[in-house]
């Protein structure tokens, strides 16, 4: 079995601890069965591994999560990257291709979309073998997962069975997209499921819509050519089309830990960080990333998180608005993980004369290294804080310590590899600072 | 009429934005007669001026504020600087002393006694001149101002004034300190007043309590010999011992800032800073002093405070308990205010080695120049990231500008003086990085 994990997201609903490049599935505040931290898209890996030991899967993701999903699941875990976002339709396409094309999956073999998010209970994952039967068994061309629903949201699809089946594998009568909150009290009137969004079927079926854009080639081929591939979700372009649909039921517990409301509710700690809570806090937690303190006292039915980023303090039932109030605000990201490590925004000042500087904290993992590359329009002070490495200025490589410093003019090449963990302190000075005033060449360590 | 106001307090009660430097009376928080931020102190020196344009006023406070009540109140105020923290009696006694011996006051003329963050309405500082004409019709020998109660407090204490009396001048009765709420009830029916800790008296009078320690000879000599002063307040001191003692009524507005719940009732705005308050938040004041945004969700009766040190989120009521938890903190302010600017601490990290560092954010008025000093366990490394100055090192002057960095390894003399505004980030290294690690020396710039 294949399975095709779609890893997304802006993570505007869970500011300031989630951004472009941390989204939800990353933030490690779930218990793991050792009583540590994990974060859902651990939980989902560790899950499937035990459910199917033998599924093979991938991840489907963009550039910005590339190096924090090989820090949380290693190295060795296939991603398919999208060249740029379109939808999920070409997204999927691309993680089928590379199976196909990479991997060498088999026509007949069946693929398995599902998000990387879901929270659910083991049943969920042996539901997944429930639906590979039924896609082998030629059932028919596209097998969803219903999940039952405990509630009339109007947030989710619901996927309607026809009447009068067995509890096992149902065929689809019709799709109700969000509906309003008494179409939805009919919609579980009727037996309808919730649409979870795990799609089964078997490779030659997406290959086939494949081919209506572009014959694929290879997985590259494919990249290069990204663009041909229609900017349409699965739902619309392979879904709705779709004359052959059959839906598992799935009648366990299953979360959308979209919003700080729910999230909290399966949260491993009620307080993480440096944070002291006084009598009268109740039904309150509190998510602290900062170095500073946070005291809280008489708080309740609230979610307080802190990051560099940000505050929020919310109302746990408000909490579900914040999306709109983030869209406000027009920052740079103030902390980035990235596969060599991460940094920090420690400061960022501008003067009355036009001129910038930014402060940043870097920590570079031993073995790793900067991409190596120079600026047009800043100049960089490196103080090395702590640890170890070789410094690359110009292609002239010099080995550095804590307390070294290297002065780095505007238009100079540089790079650092950390032989120990390095930290350093960056200091930024010029008329325009941007993450976008990078150029980068290859350097063979 | 000579005024001597007490400015101290360690600020607890309104962590995270008041600090040891920074005591509340130096928020900017209230709104000023042309509709800008004052602070406390600020506003207490504007309505003296304006009742009583020719009193002669003198601060009484320790080493840590001076800088800051001169950046608040003009270089030219006077301060008596207590050489060690004892209690107010001695605080008292230096500063009526130097009135006597540097500023010619006589010993026929009135000295009084306030505190620096009193909050009261203009009526309050007409009560001065009352007391004054008692003080110099010898109608006591110690005038005390009463503040008509609003409520049987046990916060505070309670003068009680013989029965029967004209409501310009009270003889008093008695004292009663912090009473039970049952007895404050009684209080307030016997027509008790709240002890403000306002005296007035002849300088005549305190110079002869201090003559039974000390002869005073002069304000340095006093200084040098602070420590033969008894280590005692003022009350216990002067007040209880005293055997004529006057009081006169105030019955105006009067309020005691001292806790985030008094304090937001008369702040100039719900929000300072970079807030986002989102619909449902009511009756709730946010002051963020922090870069970073804080978005707010239906939050209500609350106050929020974020600044360097910390982040305080608090249901109003519940904010008079803080003192007890920010005591559980441990750690080094985070932002002083000093005479020559600021600084700013941006990042302090601990190594498994035992290796230390920090950076700081340090901003140096024009014309201002840091002490010459020297560490002997940290290097630092300064880069200048805005304005030009003198720097010194080693008895070596250079002129430096932004841009500039220089590395100055541990026991190295240096400082630096602003020609313009100065911002330089500071990178210290160590094995102890302490801001006791410190000797100044003399530098005539």
């Amino acid at each position: 079995m294949n399975i095709i994990l779609l890893s997304g997201g802006s993570g505007k609903r869970l500011w300031p601890l989630s951004s472009e490049t941390r989204s939800k599935q990353f933030l490690k505040v779930l218990r793991s069965p050792e009583g540590t931290h994990e974060s859902m898209i651990q939980r989902v890996w560790r899950q499937i591994h035990k459910a199917i030991p033998d599924a093979h899967m991938i991840i489907s993701t963009t550039d910005s999560q590339k190096e924090t999903i090989r820090k949380q699941l290693g190295v060795q875990v296939d991603i398919a990257l999208e060249p740029e976002r379109r939808d999920t339709f070409p997204a999927i396409a691309l993680a089928a291709v590379f199976l196909a094309m990479e991997r060498g999956c088999g026509m007949d073999e069946t693929v398995i979309v599902m998000p990387v998010d879901a929270y659910a209970e083991d049943g969920y994952f042996q539901t997944l073998l429930k639906m590979d039967r039924a896609v082998q068994s030629d059932a028919a061309d596209m097998v969803l997962m219903g999940i039952r629903p405990t509630y009339p949201s109007s947030k989710y699809g619901y996927i309607v069975p026809e009447p009068v089946q067995t509890s096992g594998l149902m065929r689809v009568a019709s799709f109700s997209e969000k509906p309003e909150a008494k179409r939805a009290i009919e919609l579980l009137d009727m037996g309808a499921f919730w649409n979870g969004g795990v799609f089964a079927f078997k490779m030659r079926y997406i290959m086939e819509i494949i081919s209506r854009y572009i014959v694929p080639q290879g997985y590259q081929q494919l990249r290069e050519n990204y663009g041909r591939l229609r900017k349409i979700s699965f739902d619309y372009e392979i879904v709705e089309r779709c004359r052959s649909i059959a839906m598992v039921p799935y009648y366990g517990m299953w979360k959308d830990l979209g919003t700080w409301n729910t999230l909290t509710d399966v949260m491993h700690d009620n307080n993480a960080g440096n944070v002291i809570s006084g009598e009268g806090c109740s039904n309150t937690h509190i998510v602290n990333e900062l170095d500073i303190p946070i005291i809280a006292l008489g708080v309740c039915n609230t979610v307080v998180a802190a990051g560099p980023d940000g505050i929020l303090i919310s109302d746990k039932l408000a909490s579900t608005q914040l999306k709109s109030y983030v869209e406000k605000i027009d920052q740079r990201p103030m902390y980035e993980e990235r596969q060599w490590g991460n940094y920090k925004v420690l400061n960022y000042m501008r003067y009355q004369n036009g001129n910038h500087s930014l402060t940043k904290h870097l920590m570079i993992l031993a073995g790793e290294n900067l991409e190596y590359q120079m600026h047009k329009n800043r100049d960089e002070i490196w103080s090395i804080v702590d640890g170890r490495g070789d410094l690359l200025i110009d292609g002239h490589l010099r080995n550095v310590r804590c307390g070294d410093v290297a002065y780095i003019t505007r238009g100079t090449l540089h790079s650092i590899r950390a032989i120990t963990d390095i930290h350093l302190i960056e200091v930024q000075i010029g008329d325009e600072l941007s993450e976008d005033d990078v150029e980068n060449l290859a350097w063979d360590w």
